[in-house]
């Protein structure tokens, strides 16, 4: 008894914020993931597209904005793209060449504001939809706005079945961005919402992530896909800021992996990748989900509705109650 | 810069259903922890007082009771407590002896139910509020009942400082049973009543209880106080239903602990203690929760309360928002 | 036909992060606009009490924070005020003493979340209302959170009459803090709830400024009193981020003020000072209002609410219409 | 990195109500931008065609209008133009034959009213849109009607690049006429839409329009392009209403202009011209809107949609949200 | 078989801008129509209270304003009432002592903008509502602002019936204001609503007046109520504007009045007083409305609703269908 | 400044239901209108070809029909004229013949039903459109039946223009049957289609009617043409119904005329004629248009869209907006 579909994580960083040279890594690494390992689904982490200036400060201070940080802006709200785009359409011909789902990391352009954004691609359909990240941590607040309920999407796919049971196994697919995996309530949103193959892109290399991975799969009882950056000096531009400016040198590590794929009773699949590229692949059985909701259903039967209430607001289609 | 208080958690179990024993064990393990350690703060397991009766199916199949079972509810009924009582008089009286805080967890008897309580206890005041558990985990729903909005204290209690900062440190205290840790709106809730110390009395003893316990610490940016029983067959009445009735031996395991204390930047201060009765101490900085807080507040500056809402029920008070 | 009242504004720093100090300035300042100049209201610049960490970066860069960074922001912190405290209390003292309506920019602390605040002190009532900022800019990002629309108070104030048309001139005062100012639909919604004294605290110094507060004057036909910091490097802790490390000073300026007071027909009435710590006053003829509303009343005759409407979500009490 | 553009402003009269001479005037002057300053856009000021009857009061008091004042708006209403209509189609040809766009303050007729409006004339697809003025000012209340939500057009233009970044810039060019730029739900609305280049045709000569002109540059992070009219006595028919009719003189200044081009930043590019006819020509770098935008984005990063909300209705196809 | 209530309209002017004369003498009117006639209902022109200032045009030109209108507007402002504010609770006193239902022409200021607005006073429940005339005409455009959908109401009023058929006359009471009498879409509104005493408080004074009034009575099959000023120069302040300066004369006639009482099927059973200060008075028979309507009802069996939909915007309440 | 054609109205009886009588005297009359006053357009009143059956039942009575009744619609019925047919034809001759425009009333027999039409005939294109009553009156309703939204022309007319202001007169020509005047919303359909020249053939000879036609000139701001029938019992067959049966007179007046010429600002051109045939002629000033929409312009300026919204269902083409 089983429905079993195989999935991937990426971990690759942006070629030093060139796009082309990015969309060949994309293409590079699904077809790896689609020709070693059978991938169906492929996740990339956060800001593959467009990069994640990691060690930048953007000429900022607390009241005060340099030139030449905004010139920095410049630079970076130009290797972002827009929704749609030629750069969309490239991912597209990407997943539909090697029949394979893919979930992205992008730097979004909307008017003058940039977003932390997944996009959901599929090989059939193309792009399906967008989420974009809720609350940006940090100095990321000063380069990119915030998300809301308006791109929160959880997807549904069918993929074809490797088990024998049925030929297709329906699933539902959802991405949160680094930090907001600490969001007690939006995860709860996508859990209310069914989410089965919760996607995590990220650039959070602290081993602490591991633990919050683990807990997310025991608590939202879903296969969780972290993908992580592994970014060394050397996939930045020559004169991007570095931990030590004293030190540089093109083969320190810059953002340190961490990816993994955990099953729904909190067990690992794959990983975690640390200090290398590559591609971690699972066979994702997705019968594990009711084996453990059996004893665990934070939006079912271990639910509290009487005395907890969660509304969603979706300023598209009114208010959803969850 | 500093503003520290020192707390305890104990890690044993139920002396075989005795209240007698039990309360001994309660007043040696406090003394133990004040004298040995220095602890303001003591914080005993999941039905301490009362038992957790691993292994027993109180005779149920579905659809059918047997009259042994209902007798030995009977047993589990006597050996639980209620508030007040001359149990909680002598509860307090070991807290206001050792000038210690107690948050214990009990079995609770209302009238003909049962409930899987905390009681929080202070030395100068006694007993100041209770928290009933809110979703009994598979079996345990057919011998607890279920705690509601009007059982979620969340205490403020000043202790002395170590620090020389300032005479006294203003705390605040929740308690949290077992799985109803996997419960994010409850989380949240605490979370935004400002809960620093955060108790998480269990009788979970798997390995993957750790990560949940240093997600819970990153994510509400608070201390994690989790005591565990560390129960052995001995520690049951003689005919209590064990693992392989074939093989009884007193010292066989039945829950192995696991108790830790953690800091609010998923920094492990004490523990895990494994497969042993004991005290772990640690000294809370109070600023640790600043110092996390800066980067992380899911119910600050972490939030996103224009696009999730989540309102608690108290039946006692209405409805609050969170 | 008049309706005169006599208002200033303070331009002067916060007494580096020392809270003691900061209130004698208070206090100072308070005295010398009532005495000197008999001002009825007086406005203090964003952030006075609390300070404004400005060239700090926290220790922050993308994708990272430094340790010594959470300590700085834990100093930070702990100079910051909750709302009631006992500083609020003296805030109310300084008011009621000298008779004076304060607008006060504040630090303010709740839970672990600090908000950039004004806060209204009646001399009667004391303490009424608070706003908080509701966007902070770039790198206050990483620090502050933001305020919603329970805290867009306008107050009612009636203050006694310089002329002899009527024994009092009913007024109704706003704040809004610094870059909030660029925010068209914060504004528009104050002029719909009838802003006649729309206070400006700020930390703004660019002589740019001039040009926002002059349209906004014009644009709302109120009276401007924007109140900005002027700050040396010797008003800040010694350890603190300065412009050129390598050329600490004392006297350097870090912000150079640029206070000013305009009327509804954009006449500038004091200010703008520059350069220097400072009181400016002014006498407000509140029939200006109407002067200015004869011909552009932007929420009222030159108002298209067929062709644009706007609404306020104030999550205490559903929403209301502009 | 720099994607350039050269526009011009027109400071100019209409030629005393006479439509002939007022087209030979636009023709002279879009040949002058174009062959001595490369202008890619040029900008005309408020009923530049059609006149604006400054001084005028159409023979109304409160309560009565006299037949002459009936007289007068005959000769006004006959003066202004239809669209379509051969005067739309002599401007059309003056745009293709210099190959520059241009955007025209006319004055409208339709049926029985007159519209102060801005048209778009495109060098390649001629007339592409209109805006209507949705609120006159005082006097003009009693002239002109109002627009609506169906002529609130921003619209896309690619020019040929100055720089070599790319062959063309994309832009976005709206319109908003003399005091309609106090609205700050209109202005929202343009943002909204994303106007890049806001033309401002307007008859305000007025100093404090200059403080009114860099505040939208900066909230809006747009390049302002502000045309106002330089008149004299000598451009109005001979018996038309003087600010002094004992002292008429064909040099006295009835509109003294103030043109001028402002930059995302607030920098002043070219003017303000004042006291004579001429033309304003600057280059605009569009990349300076996301230096601009970086740390200002009133549409985006810095606007609260979940506080305020902003609706735009357009009786052609219902409501829009901004 | 009747139904009869006795109703008046008083033509008279506003007391050169005096609040307190101008109440003395709509409580002398008022008086005299209760004690002479049986009044039971009185109407009072438009801008009774607060004045309409004829002949003034506020210093305006196109294109400029004078300060010496500006300071004429703050004039007028402080001449307009609040509602509520003690001038209702005033009028509410005279509605009351004299146990007649007043519908009275008011200049009502709201927050910086004047309207021209008609009061509906109760004599047991005091103000219930009121109407803001929804277009100015001509220069009345420069001082008022716009009503909309909101204040567009009709009121159920029961009188004592002066017939013996029953003890008490329901009626539906609306109100019109000058020149709105001319929009069609409005009285149908009203029609609609089922309006049968449609007050029209005016100060148009030409004979044409006459036509409309018994037009719309047909047209309504309504009773209409037509009160207008009567006022000399003397009735307004002496610097007050006036048709001739060279010829002022305190007898001169401003507004020459015209008030009438028509009935349902065009009968004018009162009026059409001229010249004169004074008091119409006549007795409605309510039962002369479905007289009328059997052969018109144009909101009935005359209307094709087929053919025509009218809808109304009412901002409060979404959209009700006519 | 003038732009001026001549028009006439036609005050004469069917005769006696005698289709080639009454053929003639259209030509008479409009060869008259045009021979004696130059007329270029002449309106003809209702029902003048077919006739207007006044006095008569046709044997109703409720709940029953005589025979004779009916045999007197199948001779009203044939009288009645088809459209195309020899009738129209010959009026297409008299409209070419004399190059007068006209606009005659006619009965229309559709299949089984009659219609009350008014037929627009140009000298040179022919027949071009018709306008069906939309609502008979009374008793009309039991011989006649409705139009719809495909017959509601407003058709444009360029004459040669009297004045040398230009060569031609553009005019837009509509026309409304009888008490159709008094549906405000299809007065408003047509003043928002542009009528200027408003025909109202009638039969009604009240003198209220005057009333009417006065308000609706300045209402819409456009010259009303209204030809009303003069008959006497000879116009009749001798045995058709009379007021009186016991004093049947030939002389006896049926209907009593009231034919008028109105102009914009409601100054009556010529007539009302009484008593008498006969027709009236004025000068029309289409100037006198723009002199009156100056301050009221009920479907312009004077609109208030936002808050009334008025659509024609049109079957033919959907639906149109106002």
């Amino acid at each position: 008894m089983a429905n079993i579909i195989k999935a991937s994580v990426v971990q690759a960083s942006t070629a030093a914020y060139s796009l082309p040279e990015t969309l060949e890594k994309l293409e590079k690494f699904t077809c790896l993931a689609k020709e070693r390992d059978g991938a169906q689904l492929v996740v990339f982490p956060e800001a593959f597209i467009g990069g994640y200036p990691k060690m930048s400060t953007f000429g900022l201070v607390v009241g005060d904005r340099k030139l030449e940080g905004r010139d920095e802006f410049v630079r970076y709200a130009k290797a972002a793209i827009e929704i749609p785009s030629p750069t969309i359409t490239r991912i597209e011909q990407v997943s539909k060449d090697n029949d394979v789902f893919l979930v992205v990391g992008v730097i979004e352009r909307d008017n003058g504001t940039l977003y932390c954004t997944a996009v959901f691609i599929d090989p059939k359909d193309g792009y399906i939809a967008k989420h974009r990240k809720l609350v940006p941590t940090a100095m990321e607040r000063t380069i990119w706005g915030q998300g809301n309920g308006t791109t929160l999407p959880v997807v549904s796919k069918a993929f074809a079945n490797s088990s024998r049971e049925a030929p297709v196994v329906e699933t539902k697919i959802s991405a949160t961005i680094c930090w907001e995996n600490y969001m007690p309530l939006l995860r709860t949103w996508y859990y209310s919402q069914g989410t089965q193959i919760y996607c995590a892109p990220t650039v959070d290399a602290r081993p602490a992530w591991q633990h919050t991975m683990t807990h997310i799969a025991l608590e939202g009882r879903c296969f969780v896909l972290s993908a992580c950056q592994f970014a060394q000096e050397k996939d930045y531009p020559p004169d991007h800021a570095v931990a030590n400016a004293d030190a540089r040198n093109p083969e320190n590590v810059m953002i340190a992996g961490g990816s993994v794929i955990i099953n729904p009773l909190g067990v690992v699949l794959a990983g975690p990748l640390r200090d290398a590229e590559g591609v971690l692949t699972a066979e994702l059985d997705l019968d594990d989900i009711y084996r453990g909701k059996f004893d665990m259903d934070v939006v079912g039967h271990y639910a509290r509705n009487d005395v907890f209430k969660l509304s969603m607001v979706d300023p598209a289609v009114a208010s959803k109650a969850a």
